[in-house]
């Protein structure tokens, strides 16, 4: 097996720290028990050494051997095709663990990521707009509910990669209290952050940015 | 190989026309001469029989034998893996393809789709929101910029599902004129939607709604 290497920012201010997007791919390496290494890209000058590895200018990417892979939902694919712990084998659960995870990047992030955003900036509630991005999360939660009725995990063979992604999709909106008429919502989000391997990676995510503080003092 | 099913509404209204996301298939499969067959789900109607194969009451999904997919994102992917024509079949080749089809519709969708959302909606644009997500846009596009400066297409072998995506993704940017100030994200789009499968795509989706209004009339 090939080193694999995870590159983050050294430092992040302190509102986005437990979301940087570093934290999913910690969680699937955690889950799946496989050996990394953290580097760190700076977070104040982010020069063409960066943008070679993620052409957004954003973290993180992940090397394995000699390929070298940005975005991370592909990330998370990557890794899945590397342990059963994330993603089942078979044709049909390699099918639903792509479609969950698409699901959680296009169909429920398009409508959470502007949702939340607003908040974070504190943007008025009466503008046009907010009306709108409410009703566009609301559509998706309302179908994500009924589909979190009905079982623990998103796959049916069982946690993978899937549930990373849509979970740390949902962590945002729970944070401004937007799961608060979702209970099956809520639950899988409890069910998903209660993990060793979640826990683990949030806690190592805060302390990595800790060390940037200290870094820089 | 089994036969492969795409289905789509049976009509919607005029304005989505051209845009509904059946069309990223439709140009795939066009691409690589893939045999298929198009049927129709109520677009009035959404009922636990559409739920069944889209829990978000959306289109299009695919069925291929006993395989149903859905999401546009996870289809490409899966289409990708049945023909040269839509994606290389070397690590680095499919790693590339699965982080552009990621940053199509994640990175660069979660920012184009409420600001075309926004300019399709009429709403005012001195709201601090509209503002944001303007900014939010830009800051994609002056990448994929220059991203699209240096290459013909996103993948290093050629042509994949990757670009299928993301020029789907710019559509409904260049239709609010969002992409004057991005000449290659331009010619790129135009290069794009040249190709004849896309031109057959795209005919083939305004065909069979204008099919669906002679069978409401």
């Amino acid at each position: 097996m090939t080193e694999l290497v995870l590159t983050t920012y050294d430092w992040v201010p302190e509102p986005p720290r437990g979301y940087v997007r570093d934290l999913r791919v910690r969680w699937a390496l955690e889950e799946a028990h496989l050996a990394y290494r953290i580097e760190s890209t700076p977070f104040e000058d982010r020069g063409a050494g960066h943008l070679a590895h993620q052409p957004f200018g954003q973290v993180p990417w992940l090397t394995d051997g000699d390929l070298s892979i940005f975005e991370s939902g592909a990330i998370l694919l990557h890794l899945g095709e590397k342990s059963e712990a994330l993603a089942p084998t078979d044709p049909r659960g390699r099918a639903e663990v792509v479609e969950w995870v698409m699901a959680a990047l296009n169909s429920v992030e398009a409508a959470s990521q502007p949702w939340s955003l607003f908040r974070f900036m504190g943007f008025p509630g009466d503008a046009p707009q907010a009306g709108f991005v409410d009703g566009f999360l609301k559509a998706r939660l309302d179908r994500m509910e009924a589909v979190l009725a009905g079982r623990a995990w998103l796959v049916g063979a069982g946690f993978s990669v899937a549930d990373i992604a849509m979970a740390d999709v949902l962590r945002p909106v729970d944070r401004f209290d937007g799961l608060a008429d979702y209970p099956a919502c809520g639950a899988y989000l409890a069910r998903a952050t209660a993990r060793p391997a979640f826990q683990k990676a949030h806690a190592d995510q805060l302390a990595h940015f800790a060390a940037g503080d200290r870094a820089r003092a």
